[in-house]
């Protein structure tokens, strides 16, 4: 199977055999992808000039409507993501879940939101401002959508949600998008697109593919474009540099991996639930996706006193991880995305191992269950301690993506924080305590360092929604380390779709104008 | 006299004599400037390390005082201002008081502002989300301060007012300020930042001073800090090419230059007192501070009924406005900056008349009011009219920064929206029209082009804050061209200085977090 490639409304097949998407369980190809020979310029330029003005002449609600169509179309064909989903990417059922149903479960989320901004097709925030001692004259800020297209370059490990948590705050504000998935994992990205261009629901040209490189691309981004990007810190330096973008201020949002935190507070005893729940947590998020999550905890925190306990609780937890081919009952756990991740990760463990001791994994005597364990890119979940984190460097910035976590002890709460810091910013951090002081305190020394902070006590354990779950309410994306980005973040996220404008004139216009908008 | 530099709160001389900051009247020096030899990656870490902390440790309406502080400091000494805008930037009183009082004013509307969020040190926005069928469970938004220095890098043209307009949100949102000045002007900034330091209000390192070059300062910066630029779209480019600027992914916002527009609606006739506004407003752009803002009316779109009635009106005020040294009685327009900027502002007339003919102006028989008119840096009020300017592109894309605008024809109301887009977004527009109905159309059509978009009608013709004036209330900035940067804005400016954060939690801590907060 060659996977094509979407552009100015036609399925287009790139030169040449093309790059292959394997299955990372037996390394046998699945799909074929080229975007060799294409004329990306061209198809940003319909998307421009055909789509743009077509999705900017709806309203709010009847561009929420075309999200809850999408939407409905992938439901129907729910089963063949989770079938590519595994093929393509070695993903659980747990796994494919949060990928297929996490971007269907974010096109429904803005569809709603979208049905409540009603029946206006640009939006202003609350409010007006007297400028001057008359006053009839006063301003408000409206947001209209750019004129341009979204380009929307995704990683690897999300090809679902990483490709609709964009589509569909760009499609609700007005914005075509243009999808660059990461090939290797492009199938499922490619299936749910061809689903929802046979379904025709959204006006020629708002939604583009292109399976393969993205070649020139950033040449012909103009300053009414934006990009966002999620992938690596060194991609991102790439793209980012280019003269073009630089050139023509376009928007440019980087949302890059990062060395998430989770800390255990010093009130939680072993054996108290909420102890359990954070051991529950840490394990889900190494081993989650083969701990390949951009949010995956990377540093676990915990007072000295408790270390040893944590990790006894972890290894005993982690030792029952069955890791193999998910085809076969009972396994929890699949494989890396492909042989160059499971290689990196393999180094990336080898550095760490310089600062710390293993606790668990470690990869000898680890026998996956699978036909072939050695053509498969398996890794064992793997546990490291550290017991002087603040000596230590590389513990700090070598982030392995895959299941590989380190157990650092602080001595203080105040050693906690500067062990924090030392991240250089996160997109993710949880912080477990029944202590309502300590976790207030966590929100003035964490915040500025992540996009996120998740706050368990026992009222929550039961019921959070993750430490790496991204939910759409709230915003995605971290400082420094993470890229600087933002996205979702329910209404939030429009914002970056849209220019906002100040608008000076008489209060009386002004009241025309916001009665004719949504308020955001 | 030598300029100091004021870093990690010393007064430090820069190596060598110094470049030499001239009046543009008589081309006689000033003062010189150097930053030669100085240590920045010190002075920045200085001003992360101890004013950083101080400042975010005070609350809001601390900060707000301390901003009120510096506003009565430089109210006491506002004559020395006044006489540094004229023997350095050659400015009439008027046009110092834009400067000078506008920098003040900013300062007291933020301390007004900063009053308002009261006894809290960071903020919150407002309402929370439920994210899960538990209502206990539920996430709102904090906004922290960064834990950098803002590197505020500023134009020639406003040496007062660009420091504190960027200042003010800085500090009162928490982060110490790097202030550097374009050279050629910075007496007026020096002086005041003088006696800001002299009355000792601001913790240690909060404010911090360049005269001279940059030289290495954007190798220094780091993810914490962010860059806020205003000048030369191509030091913007420069600058945000820089390797550790792209890999430290700090903020960097961008304002230059555009070619901003003002509008004539088709239903304003000859000699209505819109049409007299329209012609004051216009002239006044032209004329102010020698044309050179970067808000300033560069084309002026009218129907192709009027333009012969507008370029009569416009030539008759222009032949009033007397131009020479300001400090002779009756000028009304002083000189540009410098010899530089006097070249290339002929240079682009050059460029200009290519496709325009001269309606006023020009320089031919041109004798400003001054004692040595060769050695001043005058330029004519200069009116340029193209009666196809659909046919033309240098009219669209060639700035000219002094006293020089196109007239241009319109003759459809469409043909006004595609000329307005041909400027490639700008800072600012402006539209005189009594019909309500254009001027909302017009708001659909050009906002997005533009940071803010001024109407006038007959209710507010007297009483508007003009074409060019940004008010703090109001975003300032505009899309690409304009370098797609944002700042003030009232309570939206602190958000630059910010990081937002999502927090998820059980709703009674949530609550207990809000109430901590200022609600932004």
């Amino acid at each position: 199977m060659k996977l094509l490639n979407y552009l100015a409304g036609q399925w287009v097949e790139g030169e040449g055999l093309g790059v292959s998407l394997c299955d990372p369980v037996s390394a046998e190809p699945v799909a074929f992808a080229s975007s060799e020979g294409l004329d990306l310029a061209a198809a940003l330029d319909f998307a421009r000039v055909r789509a743009n003005p077509a999705l900017q002449a709806l309203t709010f609600a009847q561009r929420a409507d075309l999200l809850a169509q999408l939407a409905d179309v992938l439901m129907v064909n729910r089963d063949s993501y989770y079938q590519a989903a595994l093929s393509n990417s070695g993903n659980t059922a747990v796994d494919a879940g949060i990928d297929v149903d996490g971007g269907i479960g974010t096109l429904k989320y803005f569809s709603a939101l979208g049905k409540s901004l009603g029946e206006s097709c640009f939006a202003v925030e609350a409010g007006m401002d007297r400028l001057s001692k008359e006053k009839t004259f006063q301003s408000a800020h409206v947001l209209t959508p750019l004129k341009g297209v979204a380009i929307h370059i995704n990683a690897f490990n999300f090809p679902s949600w990483g490709l609709w948590e964009k589509a569909s705050v760009s499609l609700l504000a007005g914005v075509p998008v243009f999808a660059k998935p990461a090939t290797t994992s492009s199938l499922l990205t490619y299936l749910m697109i061809k689903d929802v261009v046979d379904a025709d629901i959204l006006p020629p040209g708002s939604l583009s593919l292109i399976c393969g490189g993205g070649h020139d691309l950033m040449d012909h981004v103009q300053s009414s474009d934006l990009v966002f990007f999620t992938g690596s810190a060194d991609t991102a330096i790439k793209l980012r540099s280019n003269a073009n973008v630089i050139r023509s201020n376009v928007r440019f949002s980087v949302e890059a991996d990062s060395l998430n935190m989770s800390l255990l507070g010093a009130d939680v005893l072993a054996g108290t639930p909420l102890f359990d729940a954070f051991i529950k947590e840490v394990v889900k998020e190494m081993t989650t996706k083969a701990g390949q999550k951009c949010t995956a905890i990377r540093r676990i925190m915990v007072p000295a006193s408790q270390i040893d306990a944590v990790a006894e609780a972890l290894s005993a937890r982690l030792a029952k991880v069955v890791v193999g081919d998910p085809r076969n009952e009972g396994v929890r756990m699949g494989p890396l995305m492909n042989k160059s991740q499971q290689q990196a990760a393999e180094e990336g463990l080898t550095v760490l191992l310089q600062e710390t001791e293993l606790v668990f994994g470690g990869g000898k005597d680890f026998s996956p269950v699978a036909e072939d364990p050695a053509a498969g890119c398996f890794m064992q979940p793997t546990l490291l301690r550290c017991d002087e984190p603040l000596q230590a460097q590389r513990i700090h910035d070598t982030e392995v993506f895959g299941p590989v976590s380190t157990l650092m002890a602080y001595q203080s709460e105040s050693e906690a924080w500067a062990l924090a810091q030392r991240g250089g910013g996160s997109l993710a951090c949880s912080v477990f305590t029944a202590d309502d002081v300590l976790a207030l305190r966590a929100v003035e020394m964490l915040a500025v360092h992540h996009g996120r902070v998740l706050l368990v006590n026992e009222t929550v354990q039961a019921g959070h929604t993750g430490h790496g779950i991204v939910m759409p309410q709230c915003v995605h994306g971290g400082p420094g380390r993470a890229g600087g980005g933002e996205e979702l973040g329910g209404m939030r996220g429009l914002k970056h779709y849209m220019q906002r404008t100040a608008i000076q004139g008489d209060v009386a216009v002004l009241k025309q104008l916001l009665d004719a908008a949504a308020i955001i």
